[in-house]
């Protein structure tokens, strides 16, 4: 058994980013960046104004003073002309300060009628104006490559000029669930069988964390139709498996893969819950095999999975990130594997407070769609009391 | 000008939820369900094995003890006997118990040769055994009305039998970006002009929280060009407009909005970043004016518009969730504006810490992008020593 760690780090050493391709500009949110986008324009593309107003000569713009109107300069039409002394032109946010004035004077402080402009209160120098370039210049790296793309980076991009991107594509992962007693959900339910969770929740699992899921036919438990499976996946950048990962003789995942030339890289690992953990590869193709019980499969892809398709896309390898909390009751010290436990959380004034779900059983579905959050305890943590601050896995809709 | 809250609930009350659909359970993440998940089948279907191993009597199953191997249950395969005194059945993690058996001897603790299955630690009474039902029953809710999916919920409705769900659909948002200085990314910019960011950006956010965006081709600075687009938002199930709210005398939105017959609920907003916000409506589609500067479009589409898409969604009206975080630098009093400052978090052992970014200028995009939370201080908060404990929203990739 490795531990939780050394597993996540030897996964990621399998996997390589997939190609990048072109995407329109709205459309990748949460890619990661294959090349830096450099600014194609300079942001403000010149002297504008931060406010509706008049664009002044802060020597004229004296309280009192009286300035002759003279044109105005909406956002999008510059003023053209030359402002002399005594003048002013009537700008609006986002408008070019026009040749020959040097400071903003907002329009609270003024009064206008007809051709004129009272000053009502002085304009500072150089005020309310957003310098040329204040925000970057063309030639810029706004946005580095291996960056995750935010909508907040989207709106970068397209203020830097560009309506495409080169992005990783997105991880294609195939998803293999095996076993004799599991039926697609709606499909008919023999005695003895049961419907399916596995299935469909990674593929939203693997649609949620950025990867393109190809949901596979369920494999029965044969070596063969587990060899199948493997074959169907050709092409993709990953395959996932569940079930047959344990080691019961049922267990034939690793034989079906073995007849497709199946690498082994390592099994089980020290952790609750989710021991039976397969990583290897066939032809290149990595192959991630997850526990059956939906409970483990869904803690391993929160831990492994997640951080596969965020390599494969594109980014470097990460532990996933985790909060802080204060423990709303104590906990026994834990044994030498790491453990994942579904907790709920609660908040007072100093931020959360984590206390754990009284039914462990790893069964227990509904109970891991109730939790909020996964505690994790170190190997052999000690037993902690009530109010210690904790490491949580906070479980969000993905 | 109203509150940031007050605004909050004026925008929920001029909503209503969007109708539903049917939506194959892998590409339901996100959704809001419309109608409980009861389940259709009973999870356990039966008492089943939690591990590999025999069925045994507990009174046989005694140390040193040997029991006959009368046959095998695999998962999916129950056995169809009657088990006896002094006999066993090999087992598997999810097999049916056979009829006769009290308990499960787990392999770890027999040796199994030929017919002969030999008891190396004794079993205890029902143990390794999940009752049947024991996660949910046929005829139960095991997912309200009204919750938004999340992957694990997916999965406890896969196990509960549905292929489909009734969910609400996507709402439609159409997107108006108005301007004269604006042009879409890769268009060609006129002298004065800029290339907008706000429109791939909003595209993106409205993505991101659920929604289906409908970008509209931009209005230039005329009330009959907005007029037109409000127009071409028809059957909508919102319009967002950026830009034009604010005071200046190129503000057309409003105007544009009034020749479509336009319901004002309110505009400006006692907030920083962001304060010219328009609430209304056109004809039954409610209409949010957004800033056309893009760090206040931002800002305010956190604040409003992802709460608007998740009423619109199927969800109560919620404020956005805060986080806590420590100060780590201090901060000065705040004026009669719920201010919401952009600021980067650093994390100690403790917990977050987070610290204001020495640039609010609205106009720097690139500063908002970089930024990783955003501090609220609540109108007239009183100056805030470092170490003080702050609400922060995260700015996550969304």
């Amino acid at each position: 058994m490795i531990s939780v760690e050394e597993a996540r780090a030897r996964i990621a050493a399998g996997l390589k980013p997939v190609a990048a391709e072109m995407v329109g500009l709205a459309q990748t949110h949460g890619r990661v960046l294959a090349r830096p986008v450099l600014a194609r324009l300079t942001v403000p593309p010149a002297d504008v104004s931060a406010m509706d107003g008049y664009a002044v000569r802060a020597v004229d713009a004296v309280a009192g003073a009286n300035l002759r109107l003279i044109g105005e300069a909406p956002a999008g039409h510059p003023f053209n002309g030359q402002m002399g002394h005594g003048e002013t032109v009537r700008i609006f946010t986002g408008s070019v300060i026009p040749e020959g004035a040097d400071t903003v004077l907002i329009q609270e402080n003024a009064t206008a009628s007809g051709h004129n402009v009272q000053v009502n209160e002085a304009a500072e120098a150089a005020r309310h104006i957003r310098r040329r370039g204040g925000d970057f210049s063309a030639g810029d790296e706004v946005i580095p490559a291996g960056r995750r793309l935010s909508v907040r980076d989207i709106g970068v991009a397209g203020a830097a000029g560009h309506p495409w991107l080169c992005v990783h594509r997105k991880p294609r992962v195939a998803i293999l669930c095996t076993g004799d007693e599991i039926n697609l959900p709606g499909e008919p339910v023999p005695a003895g069988g049961i419907a399916n969770s596995n299935a469909a929740m990674l593929a939203a699992f693997v649609a949620a964390h950025g990867g393109e899921p190809l949901l596979l036919p369920i494999a029965r438990d044969t070596a063969g139709a587990v060899a199948a499976g493997a074959e169907a996946a050709r092409g993709a950048d990953m395959l996932v498996t569940t079930g047959g990962a344990s080691v019961g003789a049922h267990d034939l995942v690793q034989a079906g893969l073995a007849q497709q030339g199946f690498a082994l890289d390592f099994w089980k690992i020290a952790m609750r819950p989710g021991k039976p953990l397969i990583f290897g590869s066939v032809n290149a193709m990595p192959v991630l095999g997850l526990p059956g019980n939906p409970v483990s499969a869904y803690v391993c892809a929160r831990l492994f999975l997640a951080g596969a398709i965020a390599v494969l896309g594109g980014l470097p390898p990460q532990a996933p990130r985790l909060a802080k909390a204060r423990l709303g009751a104590p906990m026994k010290a834990n044994d030498r594997r790491e453990d994942y436990v579904r907790a709920m959380l609660a908040e007072d004034g100093d931020g959360w407070v984590v206390t754990a779900l009284p039914t462990q059983d790893s069964g227990m579905l509904r109970a891991l769609a109730r939790a909020e959050a996964l505690i994790r305890r170190a190997p052999h943590a000690p037993e902690a009391a009530a109010g210690e601050v904790v490491d949580i896995l906070l479980l969000d809709a993905s």
